[in-house]
């Protein structure tokens, strides 16, 4: 997929949920491909530490025999983290704590994204 | 809390919900305190991955100003992984695919775990 595909389906996202308060789409590197948040954020940060997640819960998953992350949800103290892991990118949510009835759609729409 | 009592209690947990497959308690260096997985598996590498991903996801709160880690729930290809971490350990709980439907249960038992 384009980076202006992503970029499209990641502003369609931000629109149907209200309660996202951002979307960023890095590589399996961490290098941002878009990353779109309602305040200013540093998105390469935040990228580098959730392909670093990725990357642990993969490993997690060989070590347990349970296969590679499809999925996880970070819940934080003031909101939440959704990150969808393919072979080639990583999907990121951000959203605050009025966030936590939207986690299941924001972690359907990034799985539909992911496998496009 | 004492590593006798930390046992006892995921013990107990392990007993309450029968999709779960494996719990282990680490310090936050990763090191294990006490670990019990229904087939033999490496508690030391699966602590090691788990607090790895603790740190990320604080690194995470902190750089999108949420604050801290309080759980995280990791959807692998044949299971799942809940991971709460506390100042001072990281409890995690492993099940297979039917363990879905108890992941709430197995989260708020680590938390409450975590808390005493």
């Amino acid at each position: 997929m384009s980076k202006q595909e992503i970029e499209k389906k990641l502003a369609q996202l931000m629109d149907t949920v209200p309660e996202c308060e951002g979307l960023i789409a890095a590589d399996t590197n961490g290098k941002v491909i878009v990353g779109q948040t309602i305040v200013d954020m540093d998105h390469a940060k935040i990228a580098k530490a959730c392909v670093s997640i990725v990357k642990d819960s993969n490993t997690l998953g060989t070590d347990i025999g349970k296969g590679t992350l499809r999925n996880t949800t970070i819940e934080l103290e003031e909101g939440f983290a959704v990150l969808v892991g393919s072979e080639k990118t990583v999907l990121i949510a951000l959203a605050g704590p009025d966030g936590k009835a939207s986690l299941g759609l924001l972690k359907r729409n990034l799985i539909s994204i992911s496998n496009l």
